[in-house]
């Protein structure tokens, strides 16, 4: 999914009264609040839920002198101006997804997710390891902001069919929801690929408005109600395969913070980012059960030729996005050099664990 | 591994007198000293290093006022017995690996890895979504101690070979370096399993009286040469899918923190669950590629017969391992319950995925 999809009907009651009490970062008596935006509702389940964790851990751990408030979409500012909002100091911080302002520089792609890119541990590796970081810390300090990864999905779902996919000709034609890069490589293949918020979805579906739709995962669809509609849940997703969420913080308020504040974020944000993916694997991991076994929803894998097709494509829209712009290609190259050696290392281990695991042994 | 191995070698001098000096966490000017034993050596690449920057990160968001000191492994005790110090209050936490802890109950080998159990994204989310750190809990509270998952290096290599592997009938007679629970399984396949200190692995392949090592992975097992002596490295490994390492802290301390310690505490070690796991994947895809490339070493993938045996022989091992103690027991049947379910959302996400980018596309 874009989560930002669920954004536009977001309430803006407040914005503006809201907006007119912002300045610098408050300071009084030691306590420093920072305002947080968020491009997510209120405690929507994963990424809501892990942008208040983040921000909850932040204020208890400074022992309340960076008191961090959350703001959901729409409180302050409307999701999707987050990032202007942090850039230019209404708001100290945010929590999204840096797809989200792909329109500043679609090198920001990189630093979520792009189609047959890196997992969520090789995200975590190429961006703390890998050299990642660094080149992140440039595309946003073009725009005032410093960014860090925090939280993380894992690999997404392909998607609700309500038919089956036996060949690439079935995306002929196919009205299917899904933004961003991933519904780019569809269209190539001759897809209606269309952005619907979250809340349209549904009801798009039952009229037959579209055919298709991928979201999030099996916890998150499980709540939307897809498997009333249509029972074929594809595996896997190639769109997605380990969105990275991630945390900007106003330059100048985190060049402001003494060393101990810094890492507090930075701490803070690492532990988001393993909270919030073991979270998703654990909920998706029960949801899937009761999708299967309670709903009667049937899963399919996507037949290897399709996918062929679909990686070939993915990689044209990938290398067209890092050729957008000299640093996007910078950032290209690396994720490219980085995703070559992760690819061996992941063939060879838990990705041959996981494997071996399925061979049909009494355990 | 199972790195206590290394530590046999590890001073002892001056653990009388520094003992001596120990007591209850020193106070002095609202400065609360915490000594962290741990079961490495001092800065050993990726767990030496992850326990330094846990004790670092401590420090620094606590602007010092938790200033944690780290001893490795025979400075202030030997490293099998950090946990008895920090139990018994002689230390105030410790870093190391929770299977070391086998002797005072097996249940412990379920927090740190078993034979083709959990991997790092499934213990992740076991111990923080699953019921799993409730069980460790309960079971660390009989020693005095609160546990935390503090790091991960991700799933092992099988390890190196003087010849192929073909069949379960080569496992007969081969002397092999592999302790643990790992071990058990290949004895009952026949073969020789012994436990090696770290150093003297290398002279016992070279000189032939082992035919074979595991160690841990690309990263490590290039530092300490291996591919001088065999050629043949074997994946995937079976022995420790997902190797957690931990942070155990004396509950009398614990308690008395303050809940901005608390959190402190416990998210640094989330963080260093996310750093340690992302630290060990980019190095061992750099490292992978030194021993192929530069060093000629020939990988080979485990025959399936033989992982089809060493997993049922597993499930022995591990259903054996719950069988020894009432708690044990519950702490299995938690286990291999969200185990089942891990495995079917694994085999449709980042495995499927993972398998499909192996597919031989153009990206």
């Amino acid at each position: 999914m874009k989560r930002r999809d669920f954004l536009r009907g977001a309430t803006v009651a407040g914005v503006a009264s809201a907006a007119s009490a912002l300045a610098a970062p408050a300071l009084a008596q030691g306590v420093r609040e920072l305002k947080m935006v968020t491009t997510w509702p209120k405690n929507f389940p994963g990424l809501g839920t892990g942008a208040q964790r983040l921000a909850d851990s932040i204020t208890a751990m400074s022992e309340g002198k960076l008191k961090v408030t959350l703001y959901s979409a729409g409180e302050l500012v409307p999701a999707l101006e987050s990032f202007d909002a942090v850039s230019g100091g209404t708001a100290d911080m945010y929590h999204g997804a840096e797809y989200y302002w792909q329109g500043k520089n679609k090198a920001f792609n990189f630093f979520a997710a792009v189609p047959f890119g890196l997992t969520a541990n090789e995200m975590d590796a190429w961006v703390n390891y890998g050299g990642g970081q660094q080149l992140w810390d440039e595309l946003s300090a073009k725009f005032n902001i410093k960014p860090f990864a925090a939280g993380n999905t894992g690999v997404q779902m392909a998607g609700w069919y309500n038919k089956e996919i036996k060949s690439v000709e079935d995306y002929k034609g196919l009205k299917i929801r899904m933004p961003g890069l991933g519904g780019e490589v569809l269209r190539r293949l001759g897809a209606a690929a269309v952005t619907l918020p979250g809340g349209e979805i549904f009801p798009a579906l039952q009229s037959g408005a579209i055919d298709a739709t991928e979201w999030v995962g099996p916890w998150n669809d499980l709540a939307f109600g897809f498997y009333k509609v249509t029972k074929y849940y594809y595996w896997p997703g190639f769109h997605e395969p380990g969105s990275t969420l991630s945390c900007g913080m106003n330059k100048g308020v985190w060049d402001s913070l003494d060393a101990g504040q810094k890492s507090i974020i930075q701490v803070a944000c690492a532990a988001e980012n393993n909270r919030m993916y073991s979270e998703f694997n654990a909920k998706n991991g029960d949801a899937l059960v009761t999708l299967v076994e309670k709903h009667g929803v049937k899963l399919r894998q996507m037949p290897n030729d399709v996918m062929m097709k679909i990686g070939e494509i993915s990689g044209e829209v990938v290398r067209e996005t890092g050729q957008s712009d000299p640093l996007a290609q910078k950032v290209y190259d690396s994720f490219i050099k980085f995703r070559k050696n992760a690819i061996a290392y992941e063939k060879i281990s838990s990705q041959a664990y996981a494997n071996a695991r399925l061979l049909p042994f009494k355990y």
